[in-house]
């Protein structure tokens, strides 16, 4: 896989989404196997719609697939060369990083986005989705082997785990000399357990709880469209806003507006004290607002829930974000310019943001082109990992016959 | 540590050197304690000669410190803005990691040259050094907190453990909740077991099993002086060649003037069969030179003794290379371009190399100024690790009030 060549590895993603496209009928129906079982096994309709895939949803991840046909192939590219004073010419240059484990819930779309993600990085890839997804992966599997061997690629480049054994995850994280990254996709819960057990590097996706801090610098126009949309653009994902901080001199001109857009909305408030004082000073109608409690600041709600709390101002915002956020995604809506700068350097988080919606955080946005996910981990990848988190890269020297001296 | 400016990080390394030049007698005292109870202990010459601090070695612990100094300030760079459709601008900041541990041998120069490059690097820093260098490390330690407080940077943002308890390294390795990532150096056994044991991250430096192939298209007097240099030059380094590959048309062109240079400098050489086959027919005198066994192939000297094997060309020598190699540096002797091409793309190592000594793998000649080690990992950093290896990046996102569609 790493020996391919772009055309190669295109050729292969080409031929896969014309197979995807062609088999929908066979597809379905392996599909609709998983689905009859999971709901026998009375999983819930949530649990089943992400299991489920329609003409649309199989329509859009050959849309996917085609977009990755675009992305230019990032393996081999040459960079920082520079000539050293012993003569010879050192740079880097972006390799695959080889095997990838990727461990996923029951969705099958995610069969085909990671594979094709790590097929046009030069990556191997073994793949392990959730067990209710087990006959539309099996089926998809044969066609991406399909499709790879048509470009003379090695079909077992890709490779879906074929039980549903549990055991077969612990396998995979244990397995160094096998497996060189692990990338789980899912609930917190599954991603904490691979973290504790395994002995490969894990690229961790955990949870977004993101904040807005509105500084008592803010222009009030840009703070109040920011707030409406971190929060209520999507509510169930990772880079929504969580927690809203709000600089006690600047509560007064902007808690009426975002009161009336939050209640439109439908959207619960769990309010600190002292945004309870400036509701009641103010004369709002605080029916439905409802005490935070501690902890409300580290909850993801992904879901119509937003916890707001004033603060003194940048250093309280700062101290608050560092304490309780998830390192994911936040942001500052402020004028002035130091602090604007402050935010940035001191929230050690993987996006900070200045005047912009949290909802920006994703590898689309961001001008990756596409994301296997959203890195909360420091190491190797942080924030929306794309192609090139999936790469790595080696040294390499160029010389002609210097030795050390 | 992560707010210091570089100016601050600058004057406490300028204190720290001054500190050290001044603290001679008080550290030598100290290392004399170590030193007399590694002595007492029976440790070998070897083992107290790392252990001893000279008046030499402190000189060089200055002039490291003084180097680092002297590096840019990695933290804060912003690079890779770009405005996106949206109307905002997306970027990277490198920024500290965080925590990093760092568990070494009872090389007591190690904690003020890891400490310098930790503290540059906007790191807090907890060292666990061997615990017969215990008194001079904790020496060294208050050198160093003295220096940070005296630049009005938080004194415990180095800590050396202070017991010698090897719970110590247990715990540290299992606390991702407080450590970043942990940096270990020293034998491959002690590597082997904190990678087995870690729930952090670790940076590991592996054994380096480094080959140079000298191709059938190489320049003879070129593949002679670095087959030559990569071997001889230092033999208990890493980035030594370990194992001589040969493509079988050269090594009539080669063999003589190798055996000739290896032997007057008392190389020991492990051949193949068909390399033995080579000497025969050229009536070479093959006195003390012995028979490679397969164990050879995966073995670092670390001494004045190599392997010579002869292979059909550069797919027998990639194959030998990615089989037996420890991904740490290999380099090919060649004049033709498209070969060299497939070595630097094909071999899966740190560092691979055209026409250059294997030796050259190291930070200063790679002008990163200073390492922290030689990493054999492939993700985060890889090769010679400095000071960017030691940060990390965060995404910046600088908009103008915009918001998601």
């Amino acid at each position: 896989m790493a020996k391919a060549g772009a055309r190669q590895k295109n050729d292969a993603l080409t031929r896969l989404a014309s197979l995807i496209d062609q088999s929908r009928f066979a597809l379905k129906a392996a599909n609709a196997a998983d689905i009859q079982r999971a709901t026998a096994a009375g999983n819930d309709a949530a649990f089943v719609d992400r299991l489920t895939l329609s003409d649309r949803g199989i329509n859009t991840m050959i849309e996917g697939v085609r977009q990755i046909i675009g992305l230019a192939d990032p393996i081999g590219e040459v960079s920082h060369l520079r000539k050293q004073p012993s003569g010879i010419s050192v740079g880097h240059m972006r390799v695959p990083l080889g095997v990838i484990g990727i461990i996923y819930e029951s969705r099958p779309n995610v069969t085909i986005d990671a594979a094709a993600l790590c097929i046009k990085a030069g990556n191997a890839t073994v793949l392990r989705g959730g067990s209710e997804a087990i006959d539309s992966n099996k089926f998809l599997a044969g066609l991406i082997q399909q499709a790879l061997s048509a470009a003379g690629l090695p079909e077992d480049g890709v490779q879906v785990v074929p039980t549903t054994d549990r055991q077969a995850v612990s396998a995979m994280i244990t397995m160094p000399q096998y497996i060189d990254v692990i990338v789980p996709r899912g609930g917190k819960s599954l991603i904490e357990r691979i973290s504790q057990e395994a002995k490969v590097p894990v690229i961790k996706h955990l949870d977004g709880i993101c904040h807005v801090y509105i500084d008592d610098e803010a222009d009030v126009e840009k703070a109040i469209r920011i707030a409406d949309n971190a929060k209520t653009q999507r509510y169930g994902t990772c880079n929504t806003m969580e927690t809203l901080l709000i600089a006690g001199p600047v509560a007064d001109q902007v808690l009426p507006k975002l009161i009336e857009i939050y209640r439109t909305k439908q959207v619960e408030l769990r309010v600190c004290a002292e945004t309870r004082n400036h509701l009641a000073r103010l004369g709002l109608n605080q029916n439905g607002i409802i005490d935070a409690t501690e902890e409300d600041w580290d909850t993801e709600y992904l879901a119509p829930i937003l916890a707001v709390k004033t603060v003194d101002g940048l250093d309280g915002a700062m101290e608050h974000i560092n304490a309780h956020g998830s390192k994911h995604t936040d942001a500052i809506v402020t004028e002035n310019y130091s602090k604007a700068m402050r935010f940035l350097r001191e929230v050690d988080s993987a996006s900070v943001m200045v005047n912009a919606s949290t909802r920006f955080a994703d590898g689309f946005e961001y001008g990756l082109g596409a994301e296997i996910g959203i890195s909360n981990d420091k190491i190797h990848a942080r924030g929306p990992v794309g192609l090139e988190g999936l790469t790595t890269y080696k040294w390499i020297v160029l010389g002609q016959g210097e030795v050390r001296q």
